[in-house]
């Protein structure tokens, strides 16, 4: 087989009209797909649909502590419901706190915190010149988002297949006082599906910072989401690493179960050394009376543990696994060996990243939207929404059916041979 | 009767050993009595125990607007939420975001919003030399606790029947850019139960602030918390009124359901103009994936409308009434015209109100506290936690049973009238 670059240009041209008939085919179909959001099934909320017979007006709401769940008090998260997202999160009970249904909501405040009120006693970021943070790419696109909301400068880091560059991390935290921030999805990344490596982490948590202020912001968003039984990525535990290297205070570690039980209705939590949970519970009892604990209650007495928890997860990849083969068995077999695109096939996590041809990533996302397929727009897994390259194109295969990801693949796979082949005739 | 203040010396040491007799009676009792926190006793919270049955395993999730509930989206709240929100706030259902289960958070956002980001364009706080904030008294600790949070200067406006002295407030926002708030608990105040009169209203609505960005922050927390079917307090519904002074921007209205439903696990509300909730919005779609839509669809279904709301309420302020009563009946009875203390009886909200002779508010909760009764700390009403006539003690009746407030009513009209003795003794 021979790649399109070493195509001549009448055969290139000859494969595009047949590929457009192909293309004009499906368009006239009137299709409306959706591969752009991480977004879990109806299938998999079904699954944890017993939980909402959990808690009802018969059952005892008093948690292990004998708190009423029901009533005012308890800032940072009942007894129970703190062991099974320290269970998750791999870290002791104590070095955690509850919040809501949202784990962005906590590394939102988290920044905002640090720009109003600096970072255990540092000078508050709203009143320094520059602050910035390092954004491995291509990465989550709500991360950069909080950080571009705060006027926070960004530095693109590139990601390799065992995590960020380190070198680049190591030569920016240790020099520049205003790296005060690394955004990490660590484990089955968002949109690569990379796992960082041992390395990765030890060199991580080896860090020496130029800003007493700086903190790595694990978001540790799919711990527990394999897809596989056999083949499951391992990431070393990062709270612990640190403290192990005598700093403690640098990290604070983010997730949820947003997309175990339910997206909208879950329960969120941070991860973090004794000293940053006592500046958190400073903040937090100004700032709230306590979040939800019926919710908790109610997630703590569904799982039962984290073994209950795993055993929920393998479901979700049950349903997950056969389309993301769906997807990939098509990337496979229509582009593989032609030199125009390349993915990682991921073992957990919710993504798989295209990388596209330079300069092709918006025109392929275009041209999958008229055909009826909506893609994440692309640029959006790079802060400010541009991607140097015009390269990384992210697929979310979650939410559509298996029928559905197997006529949108298609449709995507049409666009980027299209795309690449106009790209080829214009050189 | 005479006044304590008219009585000899004589009098006054022999109605000491009396009362002290009394006291040492009560305290070698052990009791372990708590009339400090405005929280909900258990009786109001099995109130809503029917609530836990309005979502189970075979209930639709769906919303009327066909979203499932359980998945991601939906930032500003579900229809029938807001629906439901609004008309107990009495504005546009198009004019309110839904929110978590705490108002306390709006506000507390709301605030680290405008330090960050300045209100609808104007300069952020953080950057300003000066911020200030009126703070009617006695009024809100954990009002008081955000503004101090964010280094917030507070000015104190004593309070009158008909709310707080508007010829202060007016010279000092008309003419003070550095006032950018001023904290309001226009219903049932927290803690005097005063609601402000039709005229203080307008007078709110015609300020001509001297800052842009100064803003009502009107915690509307006890709008529809009467303890009476006929005597109810009635106020003006301050967004409308605002706009008909052509400032539509200068409120935000909070409210929740926290006394409602479940204190732990209500929804709460803002309330503002179109600008400003395109403002809310822009912060509101980076912080979070959206606040949880099954508590709001649970809430939406279980009340069904205003009416049911509103019938709810009855049932709350049949438990509340005679806990109202056996306090203030002690009260009069104990204290009537011995011109020691004066207080008001409340048609609503959660509180009672007691101002001591002053220099007799700290000894009297340190009195009361030797005989096992927890009051609200003295100055908690006020700003920093100064009353500078150490007078002021909140009252909160609603979470003891009826006999444990008679108790603690006993033991705290002792220790009213003994540290007034002493005082007067002192002289």
């Amino acid at each position: 087989m021979r790649t399109y670059e070493e195509l001549s240009k009448a055969e290139l041209l000859d494969l595009k009209s047949d590929l457009e008939a192909r293309f004009n085919a499906v368009k006239a179909k009137g299709l409306k797909l959706d591969m752009s959001r991480g977004k879990p099934s109806t299938e998999q909320l079904n699954l944890s649909m017993e939980m909402m017979d959990v808690l009802n007006s018969s059952t005892d709401l008093i948690c292990r502590e004998g708190i009423d769940c029901r009533n005012y008090g308890v800032l940072d998260g009942i007894g129970e419901a703190k062991q099974l997202l320290a269970d998750m999160m791999e870290v002791p009970k104590d070095n955690i706190i509850i919040f809501g249904n949202s784990s962005l909501n906590i590394m939102f405040d988290t920044i905002a915190r640090s720009m109003t009120h600096g970072v255990l006693g540092s000078t508050p970021w709203c009143r320094l010149d520059k602050v910035k943070f390092l954004c491995p790419v291509p990465g989550y696109d709500r991360h950069f988002a909080i950080t571009e909301y705060f006027g926070i400068e960004m530095v693109n880091v590139p990601m390799t297949p065992t995590g960020p560059d380190m070198d680049i991390v190591e030569e920016l935290v240790n020099s520049d006082p205003s790296v005060k921030g690394i955004w990490c999805v660590p484990k089955y990344s968002n949109p690569q599906g990379i796992t960082y490596s041992d390395e990765t982490v030890h060199r991580f948590a080896r860090l020496r910072p130029a800003a007493e202020d700086f903190r790595i912001y694990w978001d540790n968003a799919y711990g527990v989401h394999h897809l596989y039984d056999d083949k499951q990525d391992y990431l070393i535990e990062i709270l612990m690493e640190c403290k192990k290297e005598g700093r403690p205070d640098m990290v604070y570690k983010f997730s949820s179960t947003s997309k175990i039980s339910f997206p909208g209705s879950g329960i969120g939590a941070i991860a973090a050394s004794d000293a940053n949970l006592a500046e958190i519970r400073k903040q937090l009892k100004i700032q709230t009376i306590g979040h939800d604990k019926l919710n908790q209650l109610r997630h703590a007495r569904y799982f039962k543990d984290i073994h209950g928890m795993v055993q929920h997860m393998r479901r979700h990849a049950d349903i997950l696994r056969p389309k993301f083969d769906a997807v990939l068995s098509t990337l496979d077999r229509e582009l593989g060996g032609l030199g125009i695109g390349s993915w990682i096939a991921p073992r957990g996590g919710y993504f798989i990243s295209f990388d596209a041809m330079e300069g092709c990533a918006k025109k392929i996302v275009a041209r999958a939207k008229e055909a009826g397929l909506i893609m994440t727009d692309a640029g959006a897994t790079f802060p400010y929404g541009n991607d140097p390259k015009d390269s990384n194109i992210r697929i979310a295969p979650s939410y559509p059916t298996i029928e559905e990801l197997k006529i949108a693949t298609e449709i995507f796979v049409l666009s980027v041979k299209l795309v690449t082949i106009e790209k080829l005739l214009e050189k």
